[in-house]
């Protein structure tokens, strides 16, 4: 039986997959480290010679080069990961295996999968934010994730810095970006303290809602999605809901006249419900895609 | 000859025309001043009356209710603007001609013009910014107008205040959003003087161009357009466009490695290529796209 193969490249791991369909159980899983090219890659291309593959997805940390007619479509570009610039990722796969192969960013593939199969199934346009160890955002509007000169890249997005926040950002391009002062890094730098060693109820999560929510207004006013779904590792912080919802709320100060974020900011502003899957099954959804001949 | 008729609805005046198509020079032009819905409506109805229209296009001050699916589709919904709040335009103009009326924001309309016939031929991910007694953007993405939960709403993007900027802003919903610092209202209040009495080389152009560049940055890290048009009265102070694309530039710091933006950002943020007519054209576009049978 033939399988579509996924594969979420993340700084940290590469999660792959085999599966029957995106929402189906897979037929197997694996996770390697991500350190370098030449160490990582052939370790991923022996998993997915055991299977009969018909079609792959790569949704790869970025920035990534999704153009079509780019020499270099389907590589990673200038990432600040070291050892990963300018490699060749839909390529590589595309010769090995001789399938369709999908490639889009893995927030992207995250906002595909939320969209066709989790917290935003149905809706047409919708946001899917990361938050972690870096921050990075996706959207799919008309079906369809969002392409353009590049990419989304909502990590980076422009936030006013709180006037009593001291901690003056860690973006190394940016210094206080959204990521330099929400990622996990930013909490971890702020308060001299692991996140996760931080009470429910301690300022630092008062503080990181309001950052999250200048970027959600922002993403607000711009692409005005029917649904932002916040996923990663800083957001399994739960109490962080309730905040951004409120704060979310008073920031946009009624000026934005929907239903759903006037009553009903619990179902704009949600958990994902692929949990920690949205990226794999994102990456087969782009593989079912790249075999159906969809052009993302 | 039956002929297409379009009205941008502006929140100073109404610009109705007909023509043989978009871009064709004007049949007849009308222009009224935007007072009451009861004053102003009839008068473009009367305008229109005179023509044997095939379809009707209307690009509108927002918000406005853009939802097929809607009770009050085709409303300016909640706007700011007195008597204005509820009132029905697609409607309107449906009951009254019987032809297909197509239904958008005027910046939707103007970043649809200025894709198909002006700065942004060709491209299918284009950002208009109108900077003027307001600010608005709207956006077109393969091809179509952004439209979301609402649409976009980028004249009230949280931006960054300037540190040395005592202005405490003047956007009656949110203080010190990008309207509230950098319309032309703005200006006029931190300055105490009329924008187009501050010389050229005055500090004030510095400061717009800081705040518009934290704008563009932050519609560039979520659609990631192919190019920005900015258009509006205060983008007539043309010696704003070097500042902006050079602030753009330091502001996104190398993290966007595009070609366009690091090397040609002359070729990124642009000045409208229909001047003050995107507008009208998009209207008119719209009304050709309803006839088509088009959506959006």
């Amino acid at each position: 039986m033939k399988l579509y193969g996924g594969v979420e490249a993340g700084g940290a791991k590469f999660n792959c997959v085999v599966a029957t369909a995106p929402r189906d159980r897979p037929v197997a899983e694996l996770r390697v480290p991500t350190t370098t090219p030449a160490e990582t890659l052939p370790r991923v291309i022996e998993f997915f010679r055991e299977y009969d593959l018909r079609a792959l997805g790569v949704a790869s940390f970025g920035p990534v080069d999704l153009r079509r007619e780019s020499p270099t479509y389907g590589y990673i570009t200038d990432t600040p990961k070291k050892g990963w610039q300018h490699t060749d990722f839909a390529g590589l796969f595309e010769r090995t295996f001789a399938v369709p192969t999908g490639f889009d960013t893995d927030v992207n593939g995250s906002a595909l999968a939320e969209t066709l199969y989790g917290a935003a199934e149905g809706l047409s346009s919708v946001v899917y934010l990361t938050v972690g160890t870096g921050i990075g955002g996706g959207a799919v509007i008309d079906g369809r994730p969002v392409h353009g000169l590049i990419h989304p890249e909502m990590g980076h997005l422009p936030v006013p810095h709180h006037p009593r926040d001291a901690y003056r950002g860690c973006c190394i391009f940016h210094g206080d970006c959204l990521e330099g002062l929400a990622s996990g890094p930013a909490i971890e730098g702020r308060w001299n303290r692991s996140p996760n060693s931080l009470p429910p109820d301690h300022e630092a999560w008062e503080l990181e809602a309001y950052y999250l929510s200048r970027a959600i207004c922002a993403v607000t006013y711009t692409i005005s999605p029917e649904r932002v779904v916040c996923g990663g590792g800083v957001m399994r912080q739960k109490q962080l809901f309730p905040l951004i919802r409120q704060k979310v709320s008073e920031m946009l100060h009624n000026y934005i006249r929907s239903e759903l974020i006037m009553h009903h900011i619990e179902e704009f502003i949600v958990e994902p419900g692929l949990e920690d899957h949205s990226g794999v099954v994102g990456a087969l959804e782009l593989a079912r895609r790249a075999e159906a001949g969809l052009r993302h």
